[in-house]
């Protein structure tokens, strides 16, 4: 598994005892604890899967005899209909899992799908589309994992591993260039510096002052195409705010480097799987 | 608070864990520890905010003097530009909580939003609105939390404290009838058994055997109101499956009591607030 | 396992935790760490055994090799003498993990066996008996999973999952009637309202106000029986309060619908096992 | 507080996570968030007093604002009638702690009102009373805490701390001499090591062997006292095994130093303790 | 505090619970509860104080009335004999939490100690000292923490924020070149990619490959100075492998950038500071 | 595993999630997920060998179809180039858990490797080497286990297992003999009793009131080997503070019982293993 399995097993642990607090009473007395089964988990749109070793790993956890075949692995395209996963097991487990499994799939599917949606706009371009930090609590590895598989890239991880200067960091460290100076002296040398700015001027100083990236922030596409023009490779550059889906080809067009969509992870729209049990 | 406040801080602090590995290198490498701040959540839009104590708590857990002014409650109406909570208190706290804060409120309040809105649609109906149990692993105990205060209804919480009886169950057991019979025998005097039904010949063995609540699954308007009219009162009715912004007013004019809307939190769209700092 | 698995094992971990710091200064100084040895688990009284599953887990939790022969499951009445459970694995596992899992099972057992012995005084009488929230910190699934297994049955498992009106509620509200129609307009279909009663009239306004289930507080027998004529099946009576070994038979012959004793979970006494090691 | 507070904080939120899966549907839908109320706890019967820190603590966690009057401290002695703990705090804080308070207080205080019934049985022999390792899964220090609070003494804490050699440590080590020896080079000079015998042939062995305490396995009070002869202070004895309320005095008259008692903690009776909210 | 304040309770809190199973059965049994004390933290050594926070932390959890005055902040010079941090609270505080503490500070302020000393072999040239990833369990982001405070850098946190090229990925990719490719289009525009290079062959694959950083692994400063003619500020490089407190100038007078050392965190020495209790 | 399992698989979770925030960035995307790959773990210095089992147990974890050779266990003598363990698995788990287990096992070696180097230098003496509380924060376990693989021996666990009176107990008991007193009438009877002194009147005062052990605090060989004759075989003494390496032989033949050096955990030298995948 990609994702760090530790996490996986601790996430899942915390939905299964979310979802169950001593028994699941409808399974748990109706059906025998040795009626074995099987599942099918079936996509019900066209788009791109992701969490299928999540989801079998659900009922891994649960009933440690399953046995599965993976038909889809994750990044693959699935088509309305098509089967993703068999599974062949404890009918309670089958039924105890089912929601935990679903939730998971769903949410991870919905991100990579509509990563791909939004990837596949800038097609063609210079920039590549990135997640943010705003992810959901306890979510943060699965979304920027789901982001990834779905062909859009990962955008720093947490406070730790990047420096973003905005502008209260600005003011306190008297202006954008002594700001990364003293970063750049205290930083270590994995660490990147990229510099929120919201007009030119402050383009120009941030690039004179050597940030590695610089985030245009709520500007036109005209004026990220004349960021574009000043900055001749010096940095990268990230649009950022107020894009939509109808604006993001210009955006991709203006030939910035990055854009960040918010909503990759903090508006997530589940995408439609059903689970079969016989 | 309302929401158990030992589960609230152990989210809080799983978020901040994931999202500062050791220290934010940009603020703790900037900004003095000890310079103080103001800050303001605004409200971007209009809507229902949920969450504002919750966004607080991340601050007191990060600032213990962080003193503050909530102007907006959970479940209060807001208009765009409305200002919601102040916070006074250091600025690297304050830095540090933001995207943390702003996750679980955007979160929060764009489930009761979305919440209202579906229980305004079936308003003058005898419908109400409920969620479901597919929720997000580890954020159940929030997203319940905030559908209730948008105004729509709490479905059962887990497996454990309401019965609810599918194909599977009431295969295992020999139909509904028996299925319905068994349970009773076992589950406590404070478990409701709800079962799925699929046409109206499933919808009377249900009632004849004492079914709480019928949900029926996928079925039009037109046949829901003669399930109406065949239960007449003798068990609540779920409609379920199917169901969007369109047909909502339809299925809840058909009589039933209880429309489930798995989207209420499994497609989350985050209500726009941004946090100022001074 | 009817319970779920992963409290289970948390449970499990947490008593192994506390029972060795390091390692065991005595049996990992002593026993070759490949020694093979059995053990079998034998009851030492007569009752209902529980929690089989649960003391098998403990060994395979130390030993994943450990193999086994379940003599009695959960539920299954035992006489002194009756062997439980075989077991063959390393002696330093066997050693390890006694005395957890006898803590465990002996605990089970033991809430197994006098719920089992309330259920058969009340046999033949309307009346069923039902658990209590009066349990102990971090064992609740275990107890109530035990009280469910000698055949007594579970009442609302938490705070979250139903209502049960006491005098403050009542107070707050304005009156039985007022809480139970403010209650009603808040709590989805799934949730059923208990109310608290220490009279004949506080029944009638309870029972007028629509309540699902009257609790009767210590009132005598006599009295119950007139709660019951009254009532007439608009709701279901429980008696709480008082009832001793002694007095428990007349109650459930008074009619009351539930019969509710919190020392089913509150004061256990451990079943007597002993486990035998070769 | 002398229980270690980090494990008393750890085990009240597992209690109110456990009780309350995301709010109290009674309280938090009828009781104003801002009602303040008073609370106290009253004995029901007479014994030792142990855990009105403990309970205290509970509401501490939910209302960071309570304040309280303290009136009777862990080990005291209570009346009927007592009043214990009083406290001043939100309404609603005081109703969701009140169970989970109460299960705390009720068992430490049955653990050591049981404690200090056998302790003054004992009284004006050379025994002292001491638990064993049968505790709850969790609960471990908290009952442990209460054997003491009590005035009986607490044995070793677990496999880490102390030795204690049986039947299979020593068929291992090719009898009691050689285990001692073996187990005596290899422990710290911290760790006591405790042997059980069965007979007065092994008592010999285990002494000549050097063994700190011995314990007498079932025996009689007779040959406990010939056992007491033999050792002459060489070593401590340790009474254990089939010890009632009626045999106790005289086994503690035949002069062991040490009558250990599995009921103090496996088998325990809670005291009736009741709260009133005002 | 500049390091995450929740991962510094939560590893207080595994400390406190590993040093104190139920009490602190010495001073628990003879020091009054409400005694009050004072303590005095004071160095026996030259060198950088780190840890003065997380000290003072310890105590605070213990007692919540704790007051304090720090004398030394985290990254002050100290000699032997100065005066650290002053506290005043319960004795049984003190005395419960003096390990604990110690055990913090002694370790912080070794590797701020050493990360200093190290940072000034080296002043003067371009090169600056970086930890690495070889930290103990649970302690890194403390480790990570008393390196920065003691004037060395931060290497990459961990697998998730940079990329680190050996040779199992290099031969996986088939070639320098083609990983660096592959990678580059994988990974976002906040990750760095560092090589692992051996000789002047690898290096220049590398650089015209376009990596960020390159690690020169066990060459001499001979081969070194080669490196850095030949890398002409391309990329940054670091030293790696074999280096002593003897070799250490002359691989920082070679030129490379970087010098890393596991010792700064594998290898600890304890600083050495006393807790006077009064 | 001697150790506990539970403790472990803990400890090694905790590791990798500090390692892995969601994937490696290197490893996944340049390795296939189903590349088979073989390591080796060898020596690179010599010592004694402590971590085999752990280490094994960070690729199990990582993948469970692991197979492996141990070649040198726990408390095995090394020479530089020795084999240690051999491991086959998929090559993505080698890359991902080499660094968590060389962490662990170089670590775990370099404590047993110096408290086998210490134990020797008093082999012939009386007096055997003990480690102390001076640990690190959630390793304790592993760094007692390891140095009694080294063949040193543990002091007491912690706080709750045996009794340490300092100066403060003693001035708040009244002195060392009614501290003792005190003490010794709420212990149990496995728990000894130590007693700090600094000169040979506290000594004597400690002797008379019949402590278990005497620690000898700061005093030269000198006063030891008077300490030894007052002594006489009365109790144990226990010589610590200030020894070196120089001075340990001669305190060892001042005929003490016990050693105590923190060093052997508070200051631990990483003992060089490399881990080489194929």
């Amino acid at each position: 598994m990609v994702l760090n399995k530790i996490y996986v097993d601790n996430l899942i642990k915390t939905a299964l005892l979310e979802d169950i607090n001593y028994c699941d009473v409808t399974t748990d007395y109706l059906i025998p604890v040795n009626q074995d089964g099987e599942a099918r988990f079936v996509s019900k749109a066209d788009g791109i899967i992701c969490g299928t070793e999540v989801a079998l790993r659900v009922f891994s956890i649960l009933d440690d005899e399953i046995s599965f075949e993976i038909l889809k692995n994750d990044g693959d395209e699935v088509k309305k209909g098509d089967v993703i996963l068999k599974l062949k097991g404890k009918t309670t487990a089958l039924l105890k899992g089912e929601r935990t499994a679903l939730n998971l799939i769903q949410h991870m599917s919905g991100i990579a799908t509509a990563s791909n949606r939004y990837a596949k706009i800038v097609e063609g371009t210079k920039a590549s589309i990135a997640d943010t930090r705003k992810t959901l609590p306890g979510l943060r590895p699965l979304q920027k994992y789901a982001v990834m598989t779905g062909g859009a890239k990962n955008h720093r991880y947490n406070l730790s591993d990047a420096a973003m200067l905005k502008d209260n960091h600005i003011d306190a460290a008297g202006g954008i260039t002594n700001a990364i100076e003293k970063l750049r002296s205290k930083v270590g040398h994995m660490t990147k510096i990229e510099v929120e700015t919201r007009n030119l001027e402050e383009l120009e100083e941030a690039l004179n002052a050597g940030a590695d990236i610089i985030m245009l922030d709520n500007m036109s596409p005209e004026v990220m195409k004349k960021a574009v023009e000043i900055t001749n490779g010096r940095a990268l550059l990230e649009a950022s705010g107020g894009i939509t889906d109808e604006t993001l080809r210009a955006v991709a067009e203006s030939g910035v480097d990055i854009i960040s969509v918010g909503a990759l992870t903090h508006s997530v729209k589940a995408f439609d799987i059903s689970m079969y049990i016989n």
